[in-house]
């Protein structure tokens, strides 16, 4: 008998509809079915996998309605952030189309050969990128839509031509069924093989297991929280071939503030701190969760004036009862410790909520207690004052790998060693404003040294987000008609290449003798 | 009482000078510098690195003629090679400075903002590569100079502007200490912190260990064997911080021969293995280990041609006793299982020697005989011979992941499924040649999915080896003058930049509004 798991509706703790958990059968076959697609070569049809991405955001478009009610009662997530949401997954979709009519991802280059070179003759050398081969995607819990089933990885993997397999997100089932129901139509609209796309749903380790364990999975795209990455990390590098792991796996998102920044604008910092922290019950990767202000009345005003708007806003909704009762704990022990700023940070009404709330350290504590440090996944912020800016950059030097960094200062202060220290840690710094809301653009970093994330050099948002799933291959002196189209003397793609070192969109010239 | 080693002259057997192994205390202060010198910035001068690496040629050039004497006794590898080898370090060097020149390995991309986008506003986002942090590299011993503590590794990672750790080999010994001086004369002589590059002699493991498990390293290079490869590779995944390992682990670079090329060209393919199986003793990490023919006369003919060939070379000078004992025990094995086609593969004479010597067996052997696979790195090579285009292509599907494969066919031949199936196997792929003698150009990819090497997306050999020492850092809303150079509208650098989503080498234009 097949085993199931419910939804839960965290505004009510309520149970909602039974979901077939899939089986260590399905994951093989759909891990077979992948891995037959990879090999096939199907993938390799750029405008097929572009008509795959097109249509997956119609298709996703057109489900809106339907697919927000789901969603609203499986995560307490408000409808107009889960439209917003979608319309971000559905824009991500058609950015990376875009990016395969532009072509160039492939980082073509091609080195023409060179018979007198010194030591050794310098072969013909033509190199470009190729799919890695089926991808497992792990989705997050907080963006069910954006960073789940046809989320950033699922796209980008798409659109580099690895076939995807998603493990859905136990947390939204029905919403996880739906989309990629649109994503299976769209995978046989465009004449795509059924391998190039699968989802199994599932709430045990097991299946997360299989996955990661199988064979012929090529690499591992996820989102999620500490643990759960570092032990698909760690297991993934014993298997007997080694994979790569993108995890994003969040972080404490560090904000400095300056005094002179204080003096100029606390106000309108505290308004959108406050909104940066709460939002959503704070459930975001890159969601404040330390702020370094200065010791003395400026600095307790701010922290005063951000407790006192967090305390305003509504108990809010988490995300499930997992999350709800991690956060109650955590804060629970930092309230051992620290300061609380706000109210009580314990919340009536139905369901799992938090309220949010606001606490204070002194920034020369961290040297005792590391663990104020560590991330509060929800509407929750430490405040933490520094007496000096040598003992703000002696702070800094605490912080582990960041997926951003902030700096609130004014124009003319000197803050060279303090971005530094922030560039030196964080994938994204932001100046004068706060790291939620990530854009989807080509120059987007959502990445990080570790914890952050497994993998410094990749992101998980943004156009370069496709390079995870890419590997390069050269063909040495290879006749023209056995290599790929991107790497033909005549660039019949017209995309640009590196063409002895100079980039180009022109044909190779010819060469004489 | 400090520790030392010998070297050995594997020509003879005789012991040479003793060396002092570094001790823990020294891998301490070592990183501890090197840390420094990346927190401290001064690497992100580009011109001093420029400097670096083009003094750093130029002195080991000067210092040619004693550098090869010292590493012939220390190798057993000729000096005509060790001159080229040299000569390839120095280039290695320069090329890494043209590309500081150019300056457009750091990436960079640029998102103007657009405050009326949807869902969100979209801020401005500046996108480029900024070192990783101070990498330990692991040279091998079978390219003192260019893969080795010059070698490309360190080459790439000062280039990146990344402090460079090396633990020297114990193989050559006298030649690593001559080169690290050169190299500590030139980071001197560009006005770079001490803590630059740092050269650790070691024989132990312990300082192999410690180096990767210093908290302040943040990344391994290195080129050898799979077993010390992926000891290394686990152990930085299970530190507390893991850290990315692009270790170079070797392969069998197989080699498909067509029946119609065996038939158009057949001596010329003999002569040209051999060559690559047997110069330098067969140590190469693109040495062809195992080379399909078709079963039958003419197959059985050029195998016996080769053999015969291989016969013809004088027992070749292995690099040390543990690899010629390495070899002999694999060959030993070998020999339990398969045809040997040449006479014994005993060699007399003093020193560590080796027969070069080959084997055959047929394809579909694979199946019960997987580990006719395996690397024997020296001048060995095994012919399977295959009946059928599906027998060849199911023994392919046998391959690990390869560094190199390649290809002999003629023009006109259908070899599309062959191909693919290499493509998708190996980093390079080569056409009627041979893998040996990797190019340093742009586009070289010296690399492929394990176990060949640990970073199926990275190479150690080409230009864009860069990377593996560079992690993104966006900057979003940064005011002009705290962004660095690259990232300014001006183009003060006046190099390419993606500019949303177009690549150019203009300024910003200016923004209206």
């Amino acid at each position: 008998m097949a085993t199931t798991f419910n939804s839960v509706d965290p505004r009510t703790g309520e149970t909602g509809p039974a979901y077939e958990e899939a089986t260590l059968d399905d994951v093989r076959s759909a891990v077979a079915a992948a891995a037959a697609a990879h090999r096939s070569g199907a993938l390799g049809d750029r405008d097929a996998r572009a008509l795959l991405l097109r249509d997956s955001a119609s298709r996703l478009r057109a489900a809106c309605d339907e697919l927000v009610a789901v969603c609203e009662a499986e995560t307490g997530l408000p409808e107009g952030r889960l439209r917003t949401e979608l319309e971000r997954t559905c824009g991500q979709f058609e950015a990376f189309a875009a990016l395969l009519d532009a072509g160039d991802y492939v980082e073509a280059i091609i080195d023409t050969p060179d018979p007198a070179a010194k030591p050794i003759p310098r072969p013909d050398v033509r190199r470009m990128l190729v799919p890695i081969g089926p991808v497992a995607v792990f989705g997050a819990s907080n963006f069910p839509l954006a960073f789940s089933t046809a989320g950033g990885d699922t796209a980008s993997a798409l659109a580099a031509g690895t076939p995807v397999i998603v493990k859905g997100h136990p947390s939204h089932p029905g919403t996880s069924e739906r989309v990629a129901r649109e994503l299976a139509a769209a995978t046989a609209g465009a004449g795509l093989p059924e391998g190039t796309f699968a989802h199994l749903p599932a709430a045990s380790l097991e299946v997360a297991q299989a996955l990661v364990d199988a064979p012929a999975v090529a690499a591992v795209g996820f989102t999620g929280s500490y643990a759960a990455g570092r032990a698909i990390a760690d297991r993934a590098a014993a298997r007997p071939v080694p994979i790569p792991v993108y995890a994003e796996m969040g972080s404490v998102n560090p904000i400095v503030v300056t005094e002179a920044a204080l003096a100029e604008r606390a106000d309108a910092v505290a308004e959108g701190l406050t909104a940066s922290v709460a939002n959503f019950g704070g459930q975001l990767c890159t969601k404040p969760g330390v702020v370094f202000v200065p010791e003395g009345a400026a600095g307790d005003a701010f922290a005063a004036a951000v407790a006192g708007r967090l305390q305003a806003v509504e108990p809010t909704v988490l995300l499930n009862e997992r999350l709800r009762d991690a956060l109650r704990e955590a804060v629970g022990r930092l309230e051992q410790r620290v300061e609380r700023l706000s109210g009580a940070a314990e919340a009536g009404g139905p369901g799992f909520r938090h309220q949010p709330s606001a606490y204070r350290a002194a920034a020369r504590d961290l040297e005792a207690a590391p663990e104020l440090l560590e991330e509060h996944f929800g509407p929750v912020v430490v405040f933490l004052t520094y007496g000096s800016r040598d003992e703000l950059l002696a702070a800094l030097e605490r912080l582990d790998g960041q997926l951003t960094a902030s700096l609130h200062a004014e124009p003319g202060e000197d803050v060279d060693a303090l971005v530094g220290a922030l560039s030196q840690r964080a994938g994204r710094v932001v100046f004068d404003g706060f790291p939620t809301g990530v854009a989807v653009t080509h120059g987007m970093h959502h990445g990080g040294p570790f914890p952050a994330t497994t993998a410094p050099a990749h992101t998980s948002v943004g156009m370069t987000a496709i390079r995870r799933w890419l590997r390069p291959v050269a063909f040495q002196d290879a006749p023209a008609e056995r290599l790929p189209l991107a790497l033909r003397d005549e660039n019949p793609l017209g995309i640009w290449r590196r063409v002895d070192g100079e980039l180009s969109r022109e044909p190779v010239p010819a060469r004489t003798g």
